[in-house]
């Protein structure tokens, strides 16, 4: 079933010499299959069939759209159980895992055609001549939001499907009207081959363009550079490490013509335990922190890394207890050896560092590849001196910060870094004094969490996921939930143009019933 | 009544040796008054300023904002006339234009008051939690937009007034709760201190923070450089050319922490003649593009710099017409010697390119510093294959590309650089027959004109003063109307906050009854 060749458009290629492998985690082997790298002609009719479709693909009505993306659903949910199974055969994730996030991969393409059903998401609005006006006529203006161009995905490693090749990234890119060139994750090669050949399959039976999507393999960084500097590609999609973000974030605005990055990078996700709720519900938070700081082993991007508290006897006691669940609890594969590699150098870095000290840690046996969740204590002052001390690492590893005061605490969190969330655990009562802490919160992430864990990210309208730098490169956006298109689209006005030439959702009869803002107002009505 | 002096937060300052002077193009003198340049201490101090003032001013209401913007307004309407005489003493424009940008100015400042006082512009979206959904409860989520943080402008050169201190940049900016620090165009600082005048009154009659506003003078590069890499300053607005643009802009990617830059940059605003609209109305559009070329001595970034027809007898009627218009058209001053000069190599850069015939100039004297309009021409070959030619001169010069046929025409647009405006002239039967020259124009351009002429930029939210690079660096958002705002702005969730602790935009009562996103559903309603 697996080809181990790319997706230029909808031909499967491979006349290159370059191969790989991905790996089990699981079984500790590496996987049977063998994958080819593009060529560099291979990357460059990819672009040009994408660029070729953009002509075509961009003129596609919104139900034309809403149609492909649901096909794209039903042809990944009719792969079945090989699919899951190929999943878990390059994640480590168990079947449960597997399948509750195909859910979702599915669940975010139907929503995204939900939105292109409905049809305002566009923005249309429109601003009326006035003909006698003086000292000149008011031309009449109408904008809608248009799609920039092909856009290249570069896929996460801990989501294969959800933020993948047929991820969020792909399933927003395609629902704002642009052709989408996946690279690849090389962890899960073949599950993005099959996804890829759901996309393939639902793009011809819905008459969509050749080379509307393309999926490509590639091992180091010459497919991702080639891609990013192409004058073609108009915007780029990443999920992954502030490194490797922040490098293609470079040559994108190192090109003549700079294009947008939405990189997705990293994020500690600081926790603030206000002393009330510590005391109150000191139980019921340890476990529920154990359960976050150690879900999918740590592989979440919203991982509570940094737990902050105020010395005394209940953070003592919060700390015994939440070092007693994260004992108990069994460890979880991670995704690759390389993962793992990178965790436990991480941990040492964490705990070589001065009045650092290990508290808790999985005591059984840990097979391969599974990483043993550890809990680490450290306390203000240290912190606020070593940048170290925030920096991601990750999987399941957290640090437990002992502030003296709540000045400190304040300190502390006005020089963290930009987050995708932060979370304050508190009586209702004591946050009403909070005021500067949840201030200091506010501007360093994107969303903020009140009594609950931060890992769970929502796809809804109300959802960000993204934040000041380097939780994302550009904080504008998000890349969860259905206002994740806007990162792949323009505003575009049309000036005195014919009606019967204006696409349906800007034409007077408002023929597909949308949502527009006429002269101001938010309406549905003709003209 | 001018000091000279930087506005540092309400406290004139001019510690500095450095100083200069502005220059009236009218008179060609130098004008009086000598200001001072910021030392590296009052910028420090101003941007600390900013962001002390932005913990507060982010927290203020769209009301209360409003207030401050309609009280810029009245300060700056009470400045009376000797504000516009100011302005024609450093700009080189007429009294009529002078009372017509402050006009602008003044109804773009009132624009976004209302936009805050109507308070949907912020797009709130609440999902309510369920509780008993399986497997895992949701929980409630709601969003809104909160400003960046301080915000630096740019003013441009050729809109003293409505795109500069008090210009489009800084309302939008101070309408989305960023304080702003304006580096005063050098062109025209005796009039940016007085608008700054009126700012600073309106923050303090309206009890706004110490810091909101700065007003900061400098002559070289120093001072913007030094702004953009600040690392307290958050995003930066900019108005001039592509080489200053993108110098801004690359500053801005290499920071430690990338900021986002709205640079609106150069465009040569295409403009294409189909063939039965010359033939039916030749004298009619030779008439208004003479007009167009020459408003405002070609000053306009939406000047159409590049105009396009098909050889034959029709266009050589147009040209000859076109021709007799702009050789009657008395000249007009340019804003500064530089600029005339600057306009004078340009055209003699365009002149001596080969294949490059003048046909049309004004024939009587002109005064120093004015600018002596051109038409030139070109055939398409020639002009296919000589890149200079699409190159922008800012001032009265037009090339007329007369093209072999069609194909040739499609060929040049298609290899147009990104544009503020793109304009066909047609007769509407034509236009049905042009699908590609249509879908190539929109590739290229923010707003596509039908039979009219790109000077004239409406402020309404239809208008898009932007478009793909190096039109503006970002194409995903407008310079002009009032979704300008956008640009400062990042979407924010918070997830399971008590109600009381929510911004008003986002209670469950709607306290401001604002539209909002309701489960996906826009209403006005309570929860």
């Amino acid at each position: 079933m697996i080809t181990g060749k790319n997706y230029v458009g909808s031909t499967l290629k491979a006349a290159g010499n370059k191969t790989f492998k991905t790996f089990n985690p699981q079984l500790n082997v590496e996987n049977p299959w063998v994958f080819t790298e593009a060529t560099h002609e291979e990357i460059e009719e990819a672009v040009a069939l994408a660029h070729q479709a953009f002509g075509t693909y961009k003129k596609s009505s919104g139900l034309e759209r809403a149609g492909f993306l649901n096909a794209i659903a039903d042809e990944i949910v009719a792969l079945g159980n090989d699919l899951l199974v190929q999943y878990c055969s390059e994640s480590g994730f168990p079947m449960g895992r597997a399948e509750g996030e195909r859910g979702r991969m599915v669940g975010q393409l139907r929503a995204f055609a939900q939105m292109l059903i409905e049809g305002s998401w566009v923005q249309a609005a429109i601003d009326t001549a006035v003909i006698d006006r003086v000292p000149a006529p008011k031309e009449d203006l109408r904008k809608i939001l248009v799609p920039l161009g092909p856009v290249v995905v570069f896929g996460s490693s801990n989501f294969p499907f959800a933020f993948s090749t047929a991820g969020g990234d792909t399933a927003s890119a395609l629902a704002a009207g642009c052709p989408v060139i996946v690279k690849s994750h090389s962890m899960h090669i073949g599950t993005g081959e099959m996804v890829a050949s759901a996309i393939i399959k639902a793009a011809q039976k819905t008459n969509m363009p050749e080379g509307v999507f393309s999926n490509l393999i590639g091992g180091g960084t010459t497919l991702g550079t080639a891609l990013v500097k192409h004058p073609l590609v108009k915007a780029v999609g990443f999920t992954g490490s502030i490194r490797a973000g922040r490098a293609l974030f470079d040559l994108a605005a190192q090109r003549p013509e700079p294009i947008p990055v939405f990189a997705e990078m990293g994020s500690v996700n600081p926790v603030v335990l206000l002393p009330k709720a510590v005391e109150v519900n000191s139980q019921k938070w340890a476990t529920a922190y154990a359960g976050s700081i150690t879900l999918g082993a740590g592989q979440f991007c919203t991982n509570p890394g940094l737990l902050f508290g105020i010395k005394g006897a209940q953070l003592n006691k919060f700390s015994e207890e939440l070092t007693q669940a994260i004992e108990k609890i069994e460890p979880f594969c991670m995704l690759h050896p390389s993962m793992k590699d990178g965790f436990e150098e991480g941990s040492a870095t964490l705990i070589a560092q001065n009045g650092v000290v290990k508290i808790a840690e999985y005591k059984g046996e840990a097979a391969p590849n599974y990483g043993v969740q550890k809990v680490l204590t450290v306390d203000g002052k240290t912190f606020l001196e070593n940048k170290t001390l925030s920096h991601e690492v990750f999987g399941p590893v957290s640090v437990l910060v002992q502030c003296d005061d709540e000045q400190q605490l304040l300190k502390i969190v006005n020089q963290l870094d930009g987050q995708l969330t932060g979370t304050i655990i508190g009586e209702p009562e004591e946050l009403k004094n909070q005021e500067e802490l949840i201030t200091a919160m506010q501007n360093r992430v994107g969303r903020l969490i009140f009594n609950g864990v931060p890992t769970g990210v929502e796809v809804c309208p109300s959802m960000i996921h993204g934040g000041p730098y380097p939780a994302s490169s550009d904080s504008r956006f998000t890349a969860v939930g259905i206002h994740a298109v806007y990162r792949w689209v323009r505003p575009f006005s049309y000036q005195n143009w014919p009606n019967e030439l204006l696409p349906a959702e800007l034409q007077n009869e408002n023929p597909l019933q949308i949502l527009r803002t006429l002269n101001n107002i938010q309406t549905k009505s003709q003209i």
